[in-house]
C-alpha cells in the first residue's frame, strides 16, 4: 500500500486521528462546564487549550500536504505541478494564521 | 432563579451550549475527512472553521464574564472586587490571545 | 491632571509608549536581516515574537478600557454607558482573536 | 544573479522591504496616537490592522523558504536535506500559530 499525495496516511493518520478524538472529548468537556456553570475563566483556560490542540492538527496536516504532494511532485520533476500544491498550500496557511 | 455572576446563565447559555454542539459535530466531520482521506487542504479549511468557531465562544465567554463578574462587583461598589475579576479576565485574555 | 476614560494615561501610557518604541525596532531590525539575505527560518521567529509583544500591547489596551470605560460608568452608576463600551470592547476583541 | 536558498530574493524580497516598511510606519502610527490620547477602540483597531500585515509578511517568508530551500532539494534529489528543511520550516508554522 503506498502513499498517495495529499492524503494523509499509515502511522501519521493514525496519529492525528487521535489527536482529534482527543478535542471531540474536550469540546464535550467544555459543554459539560457550561452546563455544570463552571466559573468563566476556567473554561476560558479550557478552550485555550482546545485551540492549542486544533493547532497542532494543522501543522500536521500541513506538514502531511507537503511531504505528500510538494516533495513527490518536486522529486518526480513534475515543478509545474510542485508549484501548483506549493501555492495551494500558502493559501490555505494565511487562512489559518487568520482564523 | 437569578443569575450568579462568573457563571453562564440563561441565553447566553443556551447560546453557548449550541455553539458548542455544533463545534463537537464539526471536530467529528474533521475526523471522518481524515479516515475517509479527504484531501489535506480541504481539511484544513474545516479546521480554520472550527477555530473561528472556538473564537466566538471565547469573545462569549469574555463578555459573559465581564457583565456578570466585573460590571456586578463596580454596581455594588466593590472596587477591590471588581479590579481582581478585571485582572483574572486579562490574564485570561493574554493566554487566549497566544493559544 | 484626571485620567479620562477610554484614554491611556499614567504609568500605563508610558509603559505603552515603551513596548511601541521597541516593537518599531524589531521591525526595523527584521527589515535589515530580509536586506542582508539572513536565513527566512531565522526572519519568522523574529516575527513571532514581534506578534507576541503586539499581542501584549492588545491586552494591556483592553485592560485599559475596561479600567478607564467600563468599570468607572458602572461605578457612577451609568449601566446604559457601561454597557455600550462593554460591547464595544467584545467586538474590538473578536476582531483582535481573529486577526 | 541567482537566487541562493533560503534567502529572500529578487521581486519577492523588493515586496517583502516594502510591507516591513509600511508595518514600522502603523506602529510610529499607534504609537503617536497613544500619545495623543486617541480612543482605545481605535487604536486597537489599528493593532488588529498590524498584526493581520506581519502575518502576510510571515507566510510570504514559508513560501519562499517552501520554494528556495525544500523544492531545490528535493529537485535535484537531495531527500535528506528537503526533509530537514521541511522539518524547519513546520517547527517554524507552529511557533508562529501560537504566537
Amino acid at each position: 500500500m503506498s502513499a498517495e499525495p495529499g492524503y494523509v496516511t499509515g502511522g501519521d493518520q493514525a496519529a492525528l486521528l487521535r489527536r482529534l478524538k482527543r478535542i471531540e472529548g474536550q469540546v464535550r468537556g467544555v459543554h459539560r462546564m457550561v452546563e455544570e456553570d463552571t466559573y468563566c475563566i476556567d473554561v476560558l483556560t479550557q478552550v485555550s487549550a482546545i485551540k492549542r490542540g486544533l493547532e497542532k492538527v494543522s501543522v500536521l496536516l500541513v506538514e502531511d500536504h507537503l511531504r505528500g504532494c510538494v516533495l513527490d511532485a518536486a522529486k518526480s520533476g513534475d515543478d509545474a505541478e510542485a508549484d501548483a500544491h506549493l501555492t495551494e498550500v500558502t493559501t490555505a496557511l494565511g487562512r489559518l494564521l487568520r482564523s
